[in-house]
């Protein structure tokens, strides 16, 4: 596929984008359209500065996470009332194992990936610390990027002890993609609950919540939904448990009658009962103008365009690089992967100091991964040619050799 | 004391205030400096858009709990590596009292205000619901007013199972300003560890936690200290506990090496052991430049304009509507109250409402509490008197009888 016939190609012009600059790494911090200072503005001077107290209600502060839910909804095929945005990942996470633990009181079980995202295994130690009959185990994961690995360490985990299993559907390191539905109904024939982390996922590839049974989901809304540095995740839960969310962070926002000011809990019912405490309202207009760029979205064409575009860099890169040292890292069918291409080079960390000094940005992950995201919506086919020309241009004349092969190279 | 005489009237150019209105509701939302607007421009065009990811380090993004906190710390009497900002207040109150709890392992009972600010109850229930030997001891707190309540419930509910004392410091409802420093010595002499909410004494009171030797505190942003709506909020631990942290919400921010992505949780020594997951910036940097109106600022001065402002304007009030059916609620004596006046009227609903018509922003309380916050940064004496005088006028003409008594009053 060109630029030319692309579909989406027009979506690019809603950006923000520096000039001189092929910005890979949309899967780290996704880049801002260009409406949303106006908004902040607006949200700034109108509604804070001269509407105070009472845009909770005018400007509908306070129904931000259902609202901004919404709109992500059917972007990973959830319901409208299925989603709400709200909190960090991490902090969701923990909702989301203690809703499902609460909903098998006779397992103790939790499962999860040696390889995930650090944070969700951190997350699980926090949850584990709690009652002392809770368990952990861990399996090995697609972050080697094979799929297979997954499924088999997950088929020999899954017993009458787990309660439920957490999984990425998107590595974020080697991009392995995750066959929602099938290890779904896998889990499930376990007796078992499944949380799925969506954070490499969300906004890049066509999600299909319900159809596939899921029974939590949590993401983040800075990657590909580009809401901004740090903006609030969201949190799904499937419709045949929102009457019994339980889970403890359980503040005023969450209250079945929040203005009552009663001394006793009663959750709301619905996703509200994962809400917790005041939302940081600025971050959530910031990603509401981020959101705004997937209205009407067909998500299957910026799946179509995502793998044409990840296939185009994986081929150029392994063509043109041969004896150069690098390798790819994931898997090599695109059908498999997320909207990334990792690789490892012996001296990645060097790698990636080149290629930012060149105006390539992606980033570099421990001991010696380079790794670089594809956002359809505004990298197009003549940055994927121009970022491989670069690339092989440093690995062939050795222009990595100029930098350190050390340092804190992930907060490039 | 008059306008004139005031060493803060010049704060209040730094506000955008809008015409016509007089707003006693910084207690709920705090008003807006004028630089945040060209505060949020920049990082949005400048750091996120065109120097994307580089800016976690090259803008500081990273630092920014630290930063933030240390900003607050000379206004709460802490250390400067004693504060960060993150998450909200319900969220920072579930960590302070699972940190609490992890130092009293033998003990299970936390002690809280039934008057409390319902999040704090909220989340102690959250708190009990995980280890079942968890328990809860109820007080009469000083949401009445009296301060010799608390106390004396206080000396009642103090033993050896007492873990940890969650109280507000400022009664969100009366106003009532507890005695941080001798409640503190009380609870230590019970062997008890204190958590105290500073909601509504932050930025106002000259707080002095570590003169008081108080255990852990949490706070909101968002009032007196001008964050903007949903600001992060803040919380603080004792230099002595800083190497003890434990709070399950272990997520990737408060690792030791978060860019290692190493599978193990391991604590980062000191306050960073409290963050979570990631930030919303944006929201983050709004908080920075109202924080910025506090620079070099003589606490005893706000607080004496404070005490000055709120007993002129219940002695207006009180003489001048006598037999109207409004009666003070919360302390008479300004030294023993935050920087809030509130009273109770049968038609509470409905005299706020006519306020508002009359462009003085207060905030109603259930059942039947009408409350007024002054900030000194902003508010001024002759603001007090046109207040005052036209409450009396609402109550005295009758004006309130055009105005329905029941709704959701409190975001108004």
């Amino acid at each position: 596929m060109q630029d030319a016939n692309d579909p989406l190609a027009n979506y690019r012009d809603l950006f923000h984008l520096p000039e001189g600059i092929i910005y890979l790494d949309g899967n780290s911090l996704g880049a801002m359209v260009k409406t949303a200072p106006q908004r902040l503005d607006v949200a700034m001077r109108q509604e804070w500065a001269s509407d105070l107290i009472a845009s909770w209600n005018k400007a509908g502060w306070w129904q931000l996470p259902q609202k901004l839910g919404g709109k992500i909804a059917p972007l990973v095929g959830a319901g409208p009332d299925s989603v709400v945005v709200t909190d960090s990942t991490s902090i969701n996470i923990y909702k989301a194992l203690h809703a499902a633990l609460a909903l098998r009181p006779d397992r103790s079980i939790i499962v999860a990936e040696k390889t995930s995202f650090p944070t969700d295994l951190y997350i699980s130690e926090g949850v584990m610390s709690g009652p002392a009959h809770l368990q952990r185990r861990l399996i090995g994961g697609a972050g080697e990027g094979q799929q297979q690995v997954l499924e088999k360490a997950l088929a020999q985990a899954l017993d009458d002890d787990v309660a439920v299993v957490l999984l990425n559907h998107v590595d974020y390191c080697s991009g392995a993609l995750l066959d929602m539905a099938a290890i779904t109904k896998k889990v499930h024939a376990a007796g078992s609950l499944i949380i799925w982390d969506l954070c490499h996922s969300a906004g890049v590839i066509p999600v299909e919540l319900e159809a596939a049974n899921v029974d939590f989901a949590v993401g983040c809304t800075y990657k590909y939904l580009n809401g901004g540095p740090g903006a609030p995740a969201f949190i799904y839960a499937a419709k045949r448990h929102h009457a019994h969310i339980k889970q403890p962070l359980s503040g005023w926002w969450g209250h079945a009658d929040p203005f009552a000011f009663r001394p006793d809990f009663t959750p709301q019912p619905g996703m509200r009962a994962f809400l917790c405490g005041t939302q940081p309202v600025l971050s959530m207009l910031a990603l509401e103008a981020g959101l705004e760029a997937f209205d009407g979205i067909d998500m299957n064409a910026v799946r179509e365009k995502s793998k044409a575009l990840t296939t185009l860099f994986a081929q150029l890169v392994l063509e043109g690089a041969q004896g150069f040292g690098i390798k790819l890292f994931g898997p090599p069918d695109a059908n498999e992967r997320g909207s990334q291409v990792s690789f490892t080079h012996e001296n990645g960390f060097a790698v990636m100091q080149a290629l930012i000094a060149r105006g390539v940005i992606g980033d570099f992950r421990q001991p010696d991964i380079i790794r670089f995201g594809f956002s359809p919506l505004y990298i197009g086919f003549e940055d994927v040619r121009n970022a491989a020309k670069i690339l092989l241009d440093i690995l062939i004349t050795g222009e990595w050799k100029r930098y350190k092969n050390t340092g804190n190279g992930t907060v490039t």
